[in-house]
């Protein structure tokens, strides 16, 4: 019993934060590369696009391209360019709002609503298979952390 | 054999490890955000170039561009443009590997290490601060959940 344990003090919490945030992202970039190479592959699309869809797919009633771009804001990509595609090819309409002539919103068409439907269920089953390892207490723990993460993260920036 | 409750099914795990998916995502891309915008207000750099220099430091002896691009395989970015940049900026040099004529290794210079580590302090003090809410034993708990959920990725993919 001579060797000394390493305490917390040679591990200072900044280190642990610190490796805690590497570690976290090496799952989500993994995981992220995975999901986008599924999305080519079996969908031939984008998360950038997958993440529009799905954020119009969460407003039925649609929403001005201001909106779409905030829901959006910590995603990548072009999001006029994106929605502009997802016109040409009928999954989204650019619609007037009433009461405001200048103002449009766009929304998902039937079609749009339908492919999506099929996608996000698809989507789900690979983060299904991906977290397979995680149990539900766990699951539920990590989320509450994350949660008052969010939240601090929120207030602070 | 009345009617059975309807327990899990009615949150099938797969819902659940969706949702655990996109409350990661959120905080992964909220605070990769706030990162971003620190390293350009503060050192007008980017998170790929930081990205680099970090693989480059972990390696004092140098790394090959296969090596190199292979670290950061899950990031993004141009790594050719970025070390050409950094290059030009005299944070990197491109050394001949002894033994091996037509092959380079890519280093970073005394500069660029005394830059980085600067740098890496200041980064480690942001993720601190970021993270301020997160306890020792929730660390250390979601650590090991994310190792375990790690390891299960590299071996299904």
């Amino acid at each position: 019993m001579t060797t000394p344990l390493k305490k917390p003090e040679q591990r200072p919490a900044s280190k642990q934060r610190l490796r805690f945030w590497l570690r976290l992202l090496k799952l989500q970039r993994h995981m992220e590369a995975v999901i986008r190479e599924k999305l080519r592959a079996e969908f031939n699309t984008t998360l950038p696009r997958f993440d529009v869809m799905a954020a119009l797919y969460h407003h039925e009633r649609g929403l001005r391209m201001s909106a779409l771009s905030s829901v959006l804001k910590v995603s990548n990509g072009n999001v006029t360019g994106i929605v502009d595609r997802l016109v040409l090819d009928g999954y989204v309409v650019r619609v007037p709002v009433k009461g405001d002539r200048r103002a449009m919103v766009v929304r998902l068409t039937n079609k749009g609503r339908d492919d999506f439907s099929h996608m996000a269920s698809v989507h789900e089953s690979w983060v299904d298979d991906l977290l397979g390892e995680l149990s539900t207490d766990e699951a539920e723990a990590m989320m509450a952390s994350m949660d008052r993460l969010n939240q601090s993260l929120g207030e602070q920036t």
